[in-house]
């Protein structure tokens, strides 16, 4: 059935398919391109349109305790210092002196290699896989392997020993040592590990932190005093404008502000197509909760939220589960954060945190600026810093959600009996690029175009259609599939020959074909599109 | 009557207002702000967004010629070298090497000072205001004076020369030769020119040139291999992705390709609120058209178009106008450009500049990355490469005309028949931030509440609005006036006594107030905001 290829050639046919459709181009393509930059083409900018609309309106308008922001990208740059971005927002990154490369450190695994010896004393380290009869592990490792992160980072190693072995024509059978990231290298092993880029060992440097804010300087000077960052998350335009929105609105605890805006981070690594990228665009709102209120129930409230979220934009329940931070891995202010994980072909990654931040940061904006971001407790008398829930969540990771749950590969049967391949994205009506596609049966028959065009017209005052008269209504249905279409009208001669003015409608999902008159179309189109 | 005040009192009442109530605040205000950028607060996001969503409306979904299109704000930077923007996109800038200020040397004012001396030989110099009698212009400037741009330079410039002949003793009358910009400035006037900051002469330089991109490092690497830069327009994504746009949908000449997005400019001198900041919002298009097409027709009705548009989302045709930028100063590529002007408080100033770029972009890419960026005519059998119109206009600056051109401060009649001041923002209903305020005329009465209450669940479902239950109606009307709200409805006695569910609809602009049903209710709207 569908979607049964391996993981690696469905992100292969997605990202295919991204770009022959005009979804995802990769940015600067023409001039080779620019890691972790990517481009969203006539489809794929309605479908990211079309999610933060969605976001928008559920999580602002149709709301009355949520009001909107839009802060700049580039903040004040004691911003990322209070925040603490400036110090602590880094990767472990190490160096090969000779090839120039850059690596995370913790994405770059090592292991060392010991060999079956015959007659060599009795080594202490052959717990493992035991050596061939007669033979021992040398005592020591005799070389070190290295790999940058893989599905099966153990056989990419196993792969490189044997490899070395060979090139060296080291005899005897070889077990790994434990296998362990950079981050975890003792310092006299760090010379003996190999770069990945060259091979050989002794060009690698120890890790050290890398800030993954751009750094760019404002005004005509280019020293110090200039440096501001391009910032790594939107979050924190919330905290900064919090007293000004409290005092220009009339909001009351509780209640959130939220923020839909590009960010930007310096990966070493980019990957994974659009899920991990340098310029990303993020959906994220503070909800500001009573010092004292129940924040437990609260962040409850909001994952249940954006699960629920999802589901309505079209995700499948069964691709959705949670992950509970373990409470020794939180930072010190951190009361509890959930992941909202998402079954991705690459496997099962996080898409939506909600995290419980207690008055961390509004606290350290306090301290910083000298300026109290403090309400007033009129039961109590008493000042107080709220805390927040924060649920947040990239615009691109959902669209790649979309695109991954969506996408299959069907065999169909056509009008005279053969059986065909149809690509088709089901999206959710919500978010879909195109709502509904209005074909002519025929191109040179005026009053089927005449009517066509009437109710194209109709339609296009209120939703994203395409008009489509170029070949067999066969083709022109797989081609409205390939782009996730819910829809499409066939004007055809029993419109115009019959009397009700009906249309057929054809379903997506189902292929099924049924009459339908223009109201009840504008009908079905209110009750799903919202 | 309304807005007779002076033009800089209007701008400060603007810019207050917009800080009072939620539109626009300084950016990371409480550490002092960063000059040239700013936040948008809960009515000034909705107000952006609507502007945006008109704009896409209009311009992608309702036509079937234009495609959306979202390109990456970093871009490899070989596309601005291309562009020209790397070599030319500079501003002339000048040094005070003492108090180590940086001015815009097109924006930097200065003029030799004559002074009117007794008995000496008769000058060459005279030919403007006569000296006293008996006495004679100085041969050559006794001083140099210097002003940064102002709304009166020359009195400015004045006012400097008098209080430099108080602070020397400097006897006698005196007069400016012509005042010059210091792009104009002679090498050795240079010197004798004073500093705004210290008002010495002998610390500016000569003027040079300053790349306004903002520049960054992608990568681990902080060198110019990895050197990158924030876009400074919108535009080169369309023609970068160009090629892909036409290999992946069914566009045909002559088609557009639109996006919105932001873009940075590192201005010397950012000023006049949102209308010349560093971080800025843009919608463009561009509209290709063959090569042998009617370019100027085209252009002529991208002007009318864009026109038609500012109309329908409310600005005044009195506020508009043209501007033909002149042959001469046009770059050798241009065919023709025409802005449309705004008449903002602070005088007529370019909005929307539509220019005929023949087919330079696409060329200069074409050489730069080695793609040719042809189009096959069937007609002729031969390659040519496309030209194109590219109308573009900043989110910033719409916003800030629909701020100043709804304005308003008028004299009322209150209940009681006391005359106040009223201040009422006339946003066209298409972008207002609330479209209707649902006002239960007591607060304490459930009759009343509940069914404003289910009122406004079921207006919120579609549009933005405000429940607003706290204060005098008359208060709650003037609170929506100052939003820009375009209609109140009230639910009164009325509506829960007598039949036929009817409620107060009340006009922001006329104050008029009438009886209306739920669905007249939505037919207004439905007409209203599209």
């Amino acid at each position: 059935m569908s979607n049964a290829a391996e993981p690696a050639n469905i992100m292969e046919a997605i990202v295919s398919l991204a770009k022959r459709r005009g979804f995802i181009y990769p940015s600067s393509e023409i001039y080779g391109g620019l890691n972790g930059f990517f481009d969203y083409g006539p489809l794929g900018a309605e479908l990211k349109k079309n999610i933060r609309d969605c976001w928008w309106n559920d999580m602002v308008r149709r709301r009355d305790d949520i009001v909107g922001l839009e802060s700049s990208i580039i903040m004040h740059p004691k911003v990322w210092e209070a925040s603490g971005h400036v110090a602590g927002f880094t990767d472990p990154l190490v160096d090969c002196k000779v090839s120039k490369q850059r690596y995370r450190a913790d994405q770059l695994f090592f292991a060392p290699v010991y060999i079956a010896q015959f007659a060599l004393g009795r080594g202490s380290v052959g717990e493992a896989s035991p050596p061939p009869s007669g033979f021992t592990w040398s005592n020591s490792p005799i070389f070190y392997v290295s790999a940058l992160e893989t599905e099966n980072v153990e056989e990419t190693l196993k792969e490189a020993a044997r490899e070395h072995k060979r090139k060296k024509s080291i005899p005897g059978e070889f077990r790994l040592g434990g296998i362990r990231d950079m981050t975890e290298a003792k310092p006299e092993e760090i010379e003996l590990i190999p770069s990945p880029a060259t091979g050989e060992p002794g060009s690698l440097t120890e890790p050290r932190s890398f800030n993954m804010m751009f750094q760019t300087n404002v005004g005509a000077m280019t020293d110090a005093s200039s440096v501001a960052y391009l910032r790594p998350e939107t979050a924190q335009g919330m905290f900064v404008d919090f007293k000004n929105v409290v005092d220009t609105t009339r909001v009351k605890l509780p209640f959130g502000i939220a923020q839909i805006g590009k960010s930007f981070r310096n990966e070493i690594t980019p990957r994974n197509f659009i899920f991990r990228s340098r310029e990303f665009e993020q959906m994220e709102m503070e909800y500001f909760i009573h010092e004292d209120a129940d924040w437990a129930r609260c962040h409850e409230e909001w994952i249940a939220w954006c699960e629920n979220w999802l589901k309505s934009i079209g995700l499948p329940a069964s691709h959705l589960s949670r992950y509970t931070h373990p409470k020794e891995k939180l930072a010190f202010y951190s009361k509890g954060t959930v992941d909202i994980m998402f079954k991705y072909p690459f496997g099962v990654q996080e898409l939506w945190g909600i995290a419980a931040r207690g008055n961390y940061d509004l606290t350290q904006h306090a301290t910083a600026s000298g300026k109290p971001q403090e309400l007033f407790d009129e039961t109590s008398k008493k000042k107080f810093v709220p805390h927040v829930i924060e649920p947040a969540v990239g615009v691109d990771r959902i669209l790649l959600a979309v695109l991954c749950a969506g996408y299959a590969v069907e065999d169909v049967t056509d009008e005279k009996g053969n059986v065909e391949k149809r690509t088709v994205l089901r999206f959710s009506p919500r978010i879909a690029p195109v709502k509904v596609a209005v074909l002519p049966l025929l191109k040179n028959k005026e009053q089927l175009t005449n009517r066509a065009k009437a109710l194209h017209a109709k339609l296009q005052k209120r939703y994203a259609v395409q008009y489509d008269d170029g070949g067999a209504i066969g083709k022109r249905y797989r081609r409205q599939d390939e782009a996730g279409t819910p829809w499409c009208v066939t004007i055809d001669f029993e419109t115009i020959e019959q009397p009700g003015d009906t249309f057929t409608l054809r379903e997506r999902d189902t292929m099924a074909q049924r009459r339908i008159t223009e109201s009840e179309l504008f009908s079905l189109l209110d009750e799903h599109v919202y």
